[in-house]
């Protein structure tokens, strides 16, 4: 590693990036592929995530990726937020198209068209869709592997309801299910809240989100959970007879959750060394290292990593042997910490003949040896508390990064010295949302479900407080 | 169902398709989405698939959709086989792109700029990879739900070796991996061999094949695995330093296998009650219908139906339990049928009374009653036996309709009377490989891998007889 995180936060990001070998940037500006190992990242994150939307009644399905123009106009709001971003399609070989096609850049209008125009009745509600892939909107200035690309990874759900009360739940329940996996599993702590009217989904009636704190001050957005009421319904004519025999419009919400999330791991847990993730969603949570310097130490050191491979991969832990002839232990330990990898076991012939394993943490750096009889549960055992303290070092992080503001003043000095939240009341017009965005650069990322005390009148206009919310520097 | 598979094949498959819930049309003329019962499907086959990419050491991995049209141009033979059915994107927003860009046709360009121009040396091969996502190629005529389709879900594989051999081992590895999953999962019965040059990938040194004979005598192409030689490696520069310190131009393969094989598991095993699923691929493999007309019973049948449907989903069975109040048994019966799910579960008040469950098989449309303390053994066998004898059924088909022509007239009775394979020997050239097509509508499907014998002089010139293919006509 040349950059260090503490002096050239933005670089180091992009060096770990690559020297961990998860992207690398592809031809078309702002578009990154994604290696094998950061790939199976985007797996793990994805079976979490998947579990839950299946448990919870949610189904997969398939989209087309093209979408006419003519469909995506027909939510006003909706089309007049994405326009700018939409890459078209004007030709198909050498043959103009006779309407434009937009490259996805979100599916509610396709959704509503397809599977919102087959329903009749209130029997086959609601209606629980999620679809994985990508999105592309054109970004054409500061783009950032994971934070801001022309094309992500990322998982939409869709869902239509008979009643505005399901709606609602359903919005809930989904920005449960993220804040579950992105707290437990990607062990970042996040705000839950409300968007503010400036800053809700184009064509939402509210937009709820988790926004997390990164290292560098700046808030990054991590999933978002929309209401979208009867604005698509309405528009697309998704309605159903209800059991009292008369037609109704449905209720809808969408939901969403992209490889950004992979962005704030490397932003969050990454340290000088590298990436260091999380174990549940490392692709390899333990990589094992011979150690053997003369001939003869080589077959029994060998013998025992296989041993010790075994038993991890038989008690459902992701091990990998790394028996490279052509690098050193030294280089190796190197490399596996660069790609964040949480627990090292070395074995070398002390460990043979003691009838142990060493195992270093990556989190910690720390080195502890354990005997071969509780090997497994011992890897168990730090594998969680890796987990936990990753998470924990991130919460505090966090606590100590929402800061009250009770003047425009002291709003932009915690804003320039320190960064993360700014907790702060305002008149909870968009008027003064927009100013304060001017002046500062911070927006209002998230206002929390159960109203938190006015600090005082409203920081940019000074009437009445109304609204207190957590302002920030937005990736 | 109002159509039957041997009256209006093409109606019957578009109303399998429809009724059955697989997918519906989307708005792009030759799109279409997939319902989740249809994706569930894919989401089988495609795990049944990855399982084996990974125990052959292949990798997932993600490349943007979007290719620079100079990219797509370096390999000219490859640029010019996809040009006329590319989509491509000229603007983002409002703004005209600078250069063109084409919606991923298949990736081996962007593999090569990303991938391939990252290595150094031959420490880093083979480069084993493969990429789920989905591939865009204008279809303007007879598209067909599956089987032709503007946007296709497919994976493609891409792989680079540093010798023609072991370039030349991939190939046949994969395409034997297909052939497993394909005869053994999806209970379809192929032919294998070798492309004609006319038939070929372009841009391959040759290209492998599976093919199936269709219930109305068309041949259907299941995967493909190509060996690309050095045909991309030169044009793109992938090279690597060898151990004996010099530069060399790597070797490459690709291949893949798309949702097109849905369209063949609906067409082969499909009958004019719906779809029939093998129980590999089927996302229910039993349904329980609990069937109850008086009110007393409703609580013991329920009870019952529970109890079997935790038995079967304990033992790693794909169970859904039709509680539905709102539909009569018989409506379900048929439903479920429709659907094709392989076994259905007859839960009443004489199986709670008698102690037994009564199956009714989906390929057969025999019922059987099983003791309830054999339910378990019960089931996995008649799994088994569903999905060898739709094999079998299959395959009995499959031999009948290959037919050896030794003229041309014999050649073309074959056809018209029969369809399938026509086995016929030509004498290898593209001019009569093109007049026979030009002629019959039939092209060469396969070249077996081991010659077979000549049967005549060249079916079209009459000059010396030299290759003996599968020919036909194909979807």
């Amino acid at each position: 590693m040349k950059h260090r995180k503490s002096e050239n936060f933005s670089e180091w990001y992009v060096e770990v990036v690559e020297e961990a070998g998860l992207a690398g940037y592809a031809p078309v500006k702002g578009t990154i592929y994604l290696l094998p190992y950061g790939y199976e990242i985007w797996e793990l994150i994805r079976s979490h995530l998947d579990k839950r939307f299946r448990e919870s009644g949610h189904r997969n399905a398939f989209l087309p990726v093209l979408i006419p123009e003519s469909l995506l106009r027909k939510e006003a709001e909706h089309f007049k937020g994405f326009t700018p971003e939409v890459f078209w399609v004007t030709h198909s070989g050498d043959d103009p198209l006779g309407e434009r096609l937009a490259v996805r850049p979100t599916s509610e209008t396709l959704f509503y068209a397809t599977f919102g125009g087959a329903i009749k009745s209130w029997r086959e509600l609601p209606v629980l869709v999620n679809f994985w892939n990508s999105a592309l909107r054109a970004e054409i200035k500061s783009t950032k592997p994971f934070i801001r690309t022309s094309e992500f990874l990322w998982q939409e759900g869709h869902t239509i309801h008979a009643t505005r009360e399901e709606a609602e739940e359903e919005v809930m329940r989904m920005l449960r299910i993220y804040r579950e996996v992105i707290e437990e599993k990607l062990a970042i702590p996040v705000v839950a809240g409300y968007k503010s009217e400036l800053e809700k989904f184009v064509g939402a009636v509210y937009t709820t989100t988790l926004e997390a704190v990164m290292p560098d001050g700046k808030v990054l957005q991590m999933a978002t959970s929309h209401n979208l009421g009867q604005n698509f319904t309405i528009p697309f004519e998704v309605r159903y007879l209800g059991p009292d025999g008369k037609m109704h419009y449905a209720w809808s919400t969408s939901w969403g959750l992209s490889w950004r999330v992979i962005g704030a791991v490397i932003m969050v847990h990454g340290d000088d060394r590298g990436l260091r993730l999380p174990p549940e969603i490392a692709p390899i949570q333990v990589v094992i290292v011979p150690i053997h310097y003369k001939e003869e130490e080589r077959a029994l050191v060998l013998e025992k990593c296989r041993e010790v491979a075994r038993r991890l991969a038989d008690a459902g832990i992701r091990v990998h042997l790394d028996d490279r002839t052509e690098y050193t232990p030294g280089w190796k330990f190197n490399e596996w910490e660069l790609k964040g990898v949480p627990l090292r076991a070395e074995i070398g012939p002390k460990e043979v003949e003691g009838g142990r394993v060493t195992l270093a943490r990556r989190d910690a750096l720390t080195r502890v040896a354990v005997s071969d009889a509780e090997l497994v549960e011992s890897v168990r055992r730090l594998l969680d508390e890796i987990q936990r303290s990753l998470y924990e070092s991130a919460k505090r992080f966090l606590l100590e990064h929402i800061t009250d503001a009770r003047s425009l003043e002291e709003f932009s000095r915690v804003l320039e010295e320190k960064g993360g939240f700014v907790r702060a009341t305002y008149c909870g017009s968009k008027e003064c949302e927009a100013a304060i965005k001017e002046l500062t650069g911070a927006t209002v990322r998230v206002i929390p479900f159960d109203p938190e005390p006015i600090l005082s009148n409203c920081v940019y206009c000074g009437g009445e407080g109304k609204v207190t919310a957590y302002f920030g520097r937005a990736y």
